[in-house]
């Protein structure tokens, strides 16, 4: 019997009532595969962080090293800055546990609504590789002549080769899996004069690697219009931290909602623990009424269970979720796919699904 | 009779097919209205740097600072790099005459057929005010390491109180000219440590200046997502140069076309010229074959009569282009619209609308 040690860590809002659902699905999915989840719970949260002063332990990382992967809800409070609360923790486990990638499904699953008129399922189908450990997600920076006239503010983007290189020999390596091997660049080197030059120069180095993978190049602002205006042109497309991040919100903004979208934070060597989330943040203004959608969080655990050697599982995972968003019944769907269903309703359906 | 000094640079590609449709609405405006033109034609494009390694003489600005306007159509081709071309004319234009203020319509128009399902005209109409002089348009930063495996890029931005606040302002102003005053803010606090937690200070400080218009803020990420999902929930979004310059493409992408939409480049103040273009670029791919889109660029010209005080006239083109949008007939619609119309054949119609 295989075990995996899984760090749960629900986090804030949403989060807490999502992360249930999911535990009760790999519950299920260790029954029918034969194999055992060990989870540790973490309750590292902004409430940790008022009331100590830091979202995790000094030990946080040490501990959650010990483990396979981590699933992870929504970090988010509206009484904490924003920017406190990631920097606190979200981000030092991309960065520390070398989660270079960032890799996003943008599907439009059957049943769920598509904003874009005539399109339906099958239509819109890619991945989105962004960029998780460096680039514009920066500290380096401040303020100067603060106070004064003059004041003002400067933030440094930094791009490594080896960091350009990785992210991309990613992308190429799974492009190069598909029926037709197709890599999309988000790039925006009118206008950021340093950075994205460098980007295409590196995107143009690593397709002469891959002959045999097509290429195109966009700058971030046509590109976002072409996610609406020709989201099936897409199969891989490849972002830096900040161009992915816009990219994978609205992708799943395209299909529809961003509640059922998952978020793989990926060290590929293995080396340190993967991290698994849903795309939507913590949403305090659901929080607490048992209404939010469990499907991120699901999709996420099925992600996960790709990363630990389960594709099987990892399969039927997804399609018990399709099953369910395909169900036209309002009793299994949360109100914000057009249902009524409760966050555990949603998740029971997507149990007995399996 | 007033007359109006115009800078005219047709620019790249399509900048040269449509930018004669634009002088022949402006010239019929001119009859109607008894205003005159005065057009000064200023052949700067790549083909210049081409020839003689600048994009524009060495006294360019001073030339085209004896007008009040200038029409510019699109700059860019394929042999020069986008950063050069870019950064040896538009960009130094839109910072030398302190063009602060970029902008852009996001609007429906009659008979543009929407990518988005059940929306029609009148649902999606807001604006997007975008910085457009400092930001994370920069040439601060540079390469290290480089040949070395430790190789790698910086990239500043800087945003100053200055530049953002006078943004903001004439974003609050702007909304304050409204029934129901509304500003969203497009942020990124969260993931960029020290430019957007500023922004977001100034955004609250203006805000509370300005009790009577409601404010919102939005992370970029799910911003993008949510001019899907409830375009018809914006009014005014303020944006910094690159949030900004996002939104402004995939506003239009929304709203079916990106050929449609007009960029104003202002500097409220009038002490230097305002530059008014479409947002397309120059379209290399369609070049040459009479078959581009010159709505964008004749409702660009709509907003410099606006901006020149003729604001009767600037209504009247408008009216014009709707007019023309509206006619179901493949004779006057350009095939990136669902018609068979030429570029000129697009502009005669606009000109018998008038
Ligand atoms: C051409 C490019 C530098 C420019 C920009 O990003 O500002 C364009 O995309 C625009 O929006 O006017
Ligand atoms: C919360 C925030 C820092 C984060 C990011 O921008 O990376 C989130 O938007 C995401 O995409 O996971």
């Amino acid at each position: 019997m295989t075990r995996h040690r899984i760090a749960v860590l629900p986090g804030d809002g949403i989060g807490r009532e999502v992360m249930p659902e999911a535990l009760k699905i790999l519950g299920r999915i260790g029954d029918i595969f034969d194999m055992k989840f060990e989870f540790s719970p973490f309750d590292w949260s902004c409430e940790t962080w008022l009331a100590t002063g830091r979202m995790m332990p000094p030990d946080g990382m040490q501990r959650l090293s010990q483990h396979d992967a981590i699933l992870l809800g929504a970090v988010g409070y509206p009484s904490v800055p924003d920017h406190i609360s990631l920097w606190g923790m979200l981000i030092p486990i991309r960065r520390d546990f070398d989660q270079y990638v960032n890799l996003r499904p943008v599907r439009l699953l059957p049943g769920i609504p598509c904003p874009l008129a005539g399109r339906g399922p099958g239509d819109i189908d890619f991945w989105i590789v962004r960029e998780n450990t460096e680039g514009e997600y920066s500290q380096i920076g401040g303020r100067f002549a603060e106070g004064s006239a003059a004041e003002g503010v400067a933030q440094t983007a930094i791009f490594t080769r080896r960091g350009t290189d990785r992210i991309m020999r990613y992308a190429f390596d799974l492009a190069s899996r598909l029926d037709r091997p197709h890599v999309s660049s988000a790039t925006k080197s009118n206008g950021l004069f340093h950075s994205m030059p460098y980007w295409d120069e590196r995107f143009a180095k690593m397709a002469a690697e891959y002959p045999q993978v097509r290429t195109d190049v966009h700058h971030i602002d046509i590109l976002a219009a072409r996610f609406v205006m020709n989201p099936d042109r897409f199969d891989i497309v490849v972002g830096s931290n900040l161009f992915g991040d816009i990219l994978s919100d609205l992708g799943p903004g395209v299909t529809g909602t961003i509640a059922v979208a998952p978020s793989a934070n990926i060290n590929p060597e293995k080396r340190f623990p993967s991290m698994f989330e849903p795309v939507h943040g913590s949403a305090p203004d659901i929080a607490g009424r048992n209404i939010a959608n469990p499907i991120g969080q699901i999709w996420a655990a099925s992600m996960m269970l790709d990363h630990l050697g389960e594709s099987e599982a990892a399969a039927l995972v997804l399609c018990a979720i399709e099953c369910v968003t395909a169900d036209p019944s309002a009793a299994v769907r949360t109100a914000d796919i057009g249902g009524h269903a409760s966050t555990s309703a949603c998740g029971d359906a997507i149990v007995a699904a399996l």
